[in-house]
């Protein structure tokens, strides 16, 4: 280890801290060889083919999953929290009218940022646990009502008022739509969202809990994270799946796509993973979800599915490519009737769970993360010329 | 290096990153043995020293200092672009009103968040480094008056327009105040905006970089550096050393206040820095700003740093404790006008430069800032018990 200037120890680590372990972590995990991701203790796809979000919800920052009461009293606060202030609900339209042009991710970000300043959110080491975990759970339970609202008012119409009788997951459809769905899209929807709380040590998460650890409030670290979930490379873009399935059009046609895209050099959306060098198990689960709706959309998914593994197989032997989580979750929300623009919100209404947890535990730990650059440029000091 | 289950190499470093080399960087560098900090090739002091505020943005976000025409016509152009779309300037009374209980910088992480979708900003990796620029000094040229608009909206006045006329510093001032500054003061806060400008990577900058890094837009890199500097550790508060100045109160009292806070252990705000071993440059240039102006208030606190400095060498020998930002900082914005609650948004309107420049230099490298944590719960799976 080198010395540097200011006479501590510098560490070289890989490009985009890559394999860095930055901190300890008792919310879960990723196993990219086996194919499987859990939360906490639990494995992820069973908690999804099991449990009702609240339940994952109040595993992932209460520690454990409820028991009936808790599952019941946690289920009705939770419920209440879907209200807007009057003055958040009052700027709605101005803040959907600005981010028009930027997508509805920006809207959520101004619109939690407004919502944590307006219930009065503190520094995370101002406030204690309890207080920590109350904010969380007030800027999660208002999620849904927000991106939902944001994204009727863009295109003229009412948002939809919260109904606190129907799941988190149930009324997230509700607003979105204005009609309340069936039993089957609405768990279709719920298990959707569990299987997106958390996935690692992803690029958001590292954000809220990078903010977080300067001891700044929920809302800073929520803002950042939707930030850093807005960004391509993030990669939490459902849509871009399913715009492929679009742009093959019809059985017959995929052969020939998915060659020219392959021998090109192309990416396949919603192909591939950086960690799972097996199948995905979002995908895997997400692809059942899917079955239980049938219809030609899933016959088409499923056929492009068999037919790009096998191209890959036969032009790229030895490499292992699979449906990542993006490819089924946009046959899902489509399904679903969800709007293709509103995937990635979506996909928020779930993560900020896993934001919230992430926040929670990194808020034990008083210490800053702040890490180091290396300077690279000419050596200063050189003298400042002289004004021209 | 252990290999993790995703079958990639894990690397273990200090805790919160500290001295783990993230990125190289040409924007500058903080030398803590010497008490030296460049931008760029040049000692910030000198350029604090010698130069506006307005050739010093330029140099971080150009990679050069401006020649007389370039001068002119950024100045020109940074002047025109302080107005606020109506669609933003519409909503800063509700935003005011809603941040009152989570102070100013809750404010500005909003309104910035608006500007950025209503100004369509794109994310960094769909645009190229020109129109990356632009969206950069489009946010940094409206910080002031979003800043000072919700500051003077939270106390029942009316915002002050801008003025095109008066240098970013100046202008800062009199939209603060509404009452157009002597060039004495403006140039004293443009030498404390210009010497806040960059400082190594601290959390709020990398903030910036790992949103950015993910290929977020930069209103969604800004929110969140914002974020990360309203939280206590991150240290931007240079209110806390004027607070220690108010308590001490008359100069016959600092050594028993000074002899008591030291020997229970606690921190004397505004004194010590985790990277200078010797004095803060900073400080130092500050303190000759504050000279220039005279008056109890500096000649209190020139006799506070003497004698804490005297009792800290006697009672804590070896430890090289000085003056930090904060503590001349707090002094020169009081001389100002500027009211308290207004010196870390003041520090923001300076610091803005410098997250700008690192989401500029980020931008141009394609590659996610993604690290990793270590799972140390409860070994998995564990079968989810059935509901109770």
């Amino acid at each position: 280890m080198p010395i540097n200037r200011a006479g501590s120890t510098s560490v070289d680590v890989p490009r985009g801290l890559a394999g860095v372990v930055v901190t300890h972590t008792e919310l879960g995990d990723v196993r990219g060889l086996e194919g499987f991701y859990h939360y906490r203790q639990y494995s992820a796809v069973e908690l999804a083919q099991t449990r009702g979000f609240e339940d994952v919800w109040h595993l992932m920052i209460n520690g454990g999953l409820p028991d009936a009461a808790q599952r019941s009293a946690f289920t009705a606060r939770t419920a209440r929290l879907r209200w807007l202030p009057d003055e958040v609900r009052a700027v709605l339209p101005a803040i959907a009218r600005a981010s028009g042009r930027s997508g509805p991710l920006s809207g959520l970000r101004t619109a939690l940022s407004l919502l944590g300043a307006r219930e009065g959110f503190l520094p995370v080491y101002d406030i204690d646990a309890d207080r920590r975990r109350d904010d969380t759970i007030a800027a999660t339970a208002a999620v849904p009502t927000l991106v939902t609202a944001l994204h009727r008012l863009a295109r003229g119409l009412e948002p939809v008022e919260p109904r606190e009788d129907l799941s988190y997951a149930a009324n997230y459809l509700y607003m979105l739509t204005g009609a309340e769905p069936d039993d089957a899209r609405a768990r279709a929807v719920e298990q959707y969202l569990i299987s997106t709380i958390d996935h690692g040590f992803n690029a958001s998460t590292f954000s809220a809990r990078v903010i977080t650890s300067t001891g700044a409030d929920v809302a800073s670290a929520l803002a950042g994270a939707i930030g850093a979930l807005s960004g391509p490379l993030h990669g939490g873009a459902p849509s871009r799946a399913l715009d492929t399935l679009d742009a093959i059009g019809t059985p017959d046609r995929i052969d020939t796509w998915i060659r020219e895209r392959v021998l090109a050099g192309e990416r396949i959306m919603g192909f591939g993973h950086p960690v799972y060098r097996t199948e995905d198990p979002r995908s895997r689960m997400l692809r059942g979800v899917a079955q239980r709706f049938g219809g030609p959309l899933v016959d088409f998914a499923i056929e492009v599915e068999r037919r790009v593994e096998a191209i890959l197989a036969e032009l790229k032997p030895g490499r292992e490519l699979h449906t990542n989580v993006e490819f089924y979750a946009g046959v899902v929300m489509e399904l679903c009737g969800i709007p293709r623009e509103m995937f990635t919100p979506t996909f928020a209404a779930g993560r900020v769970v896993g934001w919230s947890a992430n926040i929670l535990e990194q808020a034990q730990d008083p210490k800053i993360i702040r890490p180091a650059a290396r300077y690279v440029g000419p050596t200063p000091p050189v003298a400042v010329p002289l004004m021209a």
